[in-house]
């Protein structure tokens, strides 16, 4: 699965990833409900989605929904997720599951079937939410999570490891010296070496997350980790921009998808394109992409 | 809640919780449906949780359904998740959700409405899936999570942070010899401390999952962390039994509830059960909860 991200990523010329994390303070007033229910909430959040996705088409190469942000709507936020995932995969998009799952043995087992495999119906399999990377955590070692390689190996899939996230008390655990390194840098150790059986040229399907907050971070697991590929979440709302993710590029200027969730999604909000309008907040939203694609790529190519 | 929860095991006498965390490999005969699909699937679990829950009355103060079995199944098996919650605590359950959660800021936040909250609709708010406790994960630092603590002040609701699991490789991160600790235990400091505003009597809202095949760790935790009550998983199919367990509870007998999932709710398919064959699944899973609660009992009262 990571040849198509990276194939992608260099057809489009654009190591970006749009982050579907829908709130309702990010809906324009035309798609926010007169009546507020669950199952109004999940309808409207799936309309903006599909307005963001056709209007992010060759500008984007990946999304990446929130799960949280469905999740906290029940029932009918899980059926707008699925219905997102589903779009995305029909407008072509890579699609990265932000699911931060992680648990041991048959859990994880069930987990990987949920979001990258498929289910067991008898004689028949069928997908569930069927996303191609998803992002887990790693706090309960490799053997944990080994069914989610297993799944990702028997289904051309992908995972993408927390290793140092974007949150300012990413220090607290994640940056702790353990036996002479950061743990970040043993977490990612493991990843990288984890990862090995499904290299596929230059990086495997087992990627990492870092965040785009830690410039120096990220410029180091560059070089300790060679053929682990990074989801960089942190861009713009987080503040971090495209002259600090310079040192997450491998020399080929490969390696990395940056994530921007409302620095696109909520452009319309943003006095740089309130011109745009509420209405055109799909087409802000595609400017704010662009606009991030050349911050991004004047900085590293 | 935390009180809630210690009131109720002293009323049963039980310090155990039910795991209700449905296969179908575990579904005696008469409940396997003969078309399978998500939707049968789905309804099939709920079915069998009922009747489980029907016959625990009274033994198991708590129960704790693993959203992985469910979310395996999409949609129709999140439906079964959520009705089982309501069906518990209807009954009168203590509702433990095993989602091991955990990430930043909104997004956090959007998980603890979800699975403890409330979620805004205007002026009103609902709740959506309505534990009482859920397991969140901290690698992310307490920052992080901090909108999951703030959620359960609200509404009066409770955690268990992984601290030590049960699995074998939980060693290859939570072992990690950091600033002269073992990381668990840094973990687990964090979690005692930043538990401090949520004490009630002798316990935080806030506890810890610690792992029943580690006696020596849980032991020590024990010592150190004398606010936080302990969520112990891998008592029965794990290989862990009740003598391995006293060193968890506090000199009260306090401070734990032990889980069994397998153990209990798949107690028909044992050797020491069959006697009650496939049609009285319930009452198996009963005899082995009553067996497993003397079982604890007698090695720490």
């Amino acid at each position: 699965m990571i040849e198509k991200l990276i194939a992608k990523i260099e057809e489009e010329h654009s190591p970006i990833v749009m982050g579907l994390d829908p709130q309702i303070e990010l809906l324009p007033p035309g798609l926010v409900p007169g009546e507020l229910s669950l199952e109004s909430i999940g309808e409207a959040f799936f309309a903006f989605n599909k307005d963001l996705m056709d209007a992010l088409a060759g500008v984007a190469p990946a999304v990446k929904p929130q799960i949280a942000m469905y999740e906290r709507y029940g029932i009918p936020g899980l059926i707008a997720y699925q219905k997102t995932l589903a779009y995305a995969k029909e407008k072509g998009f890579v699609v990265i599951a932000d699911v931060k799952r992680g648990d041991i043995g048959s859990t994880s087992k069930a987990y990987a079937d949920a979001h990258l495999g498929r289910v067991q119906l008898g004689e028949r399999s069928v997908p569930v939410f069927d996303a191609d990377f998803a992002t887990v955590n790693l706090y309960l070692g490799t053997e944990g999570i080994e069914p989610f390689r297993k799944v990702c190996e028997e289904c051309d899939k992908g995972l993408f490891v927390l290793v140092k996230t974007s949150n300012p008390g990413s220090a607290e655990l994640q940056d702790r010296m353990a036996e002479g390194k950061p743990l970040y840098l043993l977490v990612g150790e493991a990843v990288e070496e984890w990862g090995k059986p499904l290299r596929h040229g230059s990086y495997s399907d087992i990627g990492a997350v870092v965040g785009a907050t830690h410039p120096e971070t990220g410029a180091a697991l560059r070089e300790a980790l060679p053929h682990t590929f990074f989801l960089v979440p942190g861009y713009g709302a987080q503040g971090a921009s495209g002259k600090d993710l310079a040192g997450f590029f491998d020399k080929e200027g490969s390696g990395v998808i940056v994530n921007s969730s409302r620095g696109i999604i909520g452009a319309w909000k943003k006095p740089e394109y309130e011109g745009f309008g509420a209405k055109r907040f799909a087409e802000a939203a595609r400017k704010a992409a662009e606009d991030m694609r050349e911050d991004i790529n004047s900085n590293i190519m």
